[in-house]
């Protein structure tokens, strides 16, 4: 489908394995690869459960939009939601993966932040697809990047707290710069224990349907 | 096609634009898009004229692979003959920018690095792509975002270097630090004025097919 290019609201989901290149390194080839997609099918299934764009993987990485195209107004707590989720699909996965002796368990980070990047189809004549470009994305990159530095696993920008911070329990933790911008950015951790089933929280999740595909076409 | 995961030796390339989130910011989206697809094409086809696979574009950005599959034992060198094209291929399009009132010219940084990732179909049970993962990945992303640094435009790693020295001119810059790693690498720039058309280069680029498609089916 081509879509004009146009200037959206969106937010933006990074998330990314923890220490995987020392992983892979230690691992037989086809065990990593296998590990890896059984992660990366289940964090699918978290982010098409809140109707999320599955933009795309970078390796292990995971890039995934939300209001990407139609209308979703309520765009950050989707993405928060999804993130949630993921880290439930991941304690699911690590349970599993300790009884087999070639998985090693993941830990992984989210970063969210919600901008106005250009959504368009961006590529060579044979290959384009359907992704975001501009400032926001390399910023909700960034702040993926720094659940290492702050030891946390989920952290969102403000601007994505200032439309969730009535929903989930926030931890301020500070401010980072980012590259290319002389302001810096406050930013805030998802306290995960407490904000993990809000009240309907769980139901909408369970009601939403978890196949997969449409959303995913290229 | 599905093949078993493996550790190759490949070379990656990366390839940026520098500043392109400045200049994203002040377009009207569609020129943008425009503009970015134009170069995207044009960068596409100097990898497929020396028989690249094209990983994949993460918005201007371009990850691409030599002897991903096959029998490539000259893929430092093709690699190399193909970033030195893409700057040709620049050349050209920001002399045709030039006269064009709402185009900006556009300024890359390509990096080079060789080494063993595992190639594998990588991905979710819905998209599975054909992609390079691992330790060598990270470290030629790492030498691309030296050009910056370095006021260069096409880095190399040692790794790389050591297959390809005896054919361009280079000019070693420094050691860096690669994340995750103790050990520092040596880095060195691709020096272009002098390399650009040695004995039989130009020739062989030329008689190289540049129709696209097969190698960039996912």
């Amino acid at each position: 489908v081509l879509r004009t290019p146009q200037r959206r609201e969106v937010t933006l989901l990074f998330c990314d394995v923890r220490g995987s290149t020392t992983l892979s390194e230690n691992a037989a080839p086809e065990v990593w690869v296998a590990q890896l997609n059984e992660y990366l099918t289940q964090m699918t299934l978290a982010i098409f459960s809140f109707d999320g764009y599955l933009d795309k993987f970078m390796g292990d990485g995971i890039m995934a939009v939300w209001n990407a195209f139609g209308n979703q107004p309520d765009h950050a707590e989707l993405a928060t939601r999804a993130g949630l989720q993921m880290f439930r699909r991941l304690e699911f996965l690590n349970k599993k993966w300790a009884n087999m002796p070639d998985r090693t368990p993941f830990r992984i980070g989210i970063g969210l932040h919600t901008g106005e990047p250009v959504m368009g189809n961006v590529g060579s004549e044979e290959r384009t697809q359907f992704t975001a470009i501009g400032d926001a994305v390399n910023t909700a990159a960034r702040i993926e990047s720094m659940c290492k530095q702050f030891g946390a696993e989920f952290i969102i920008s403000e601007a994505t707290a200032e439309r969730v911070k009535e929903l989930f329990a926030l931890r301020e933790l500070g401010e980072t710069e980012v590259r290319g911008r002389a302001a810096t950015i406050r930013i805030f951790e998802i306290v995960r224990d407490t904000a993990a089933t809000p009240e309907g929280g769980e139901a909408r999740d369970a009601t939403r349907k978890e196949e997969a595909g449409e959303e995913s076409a290229d």
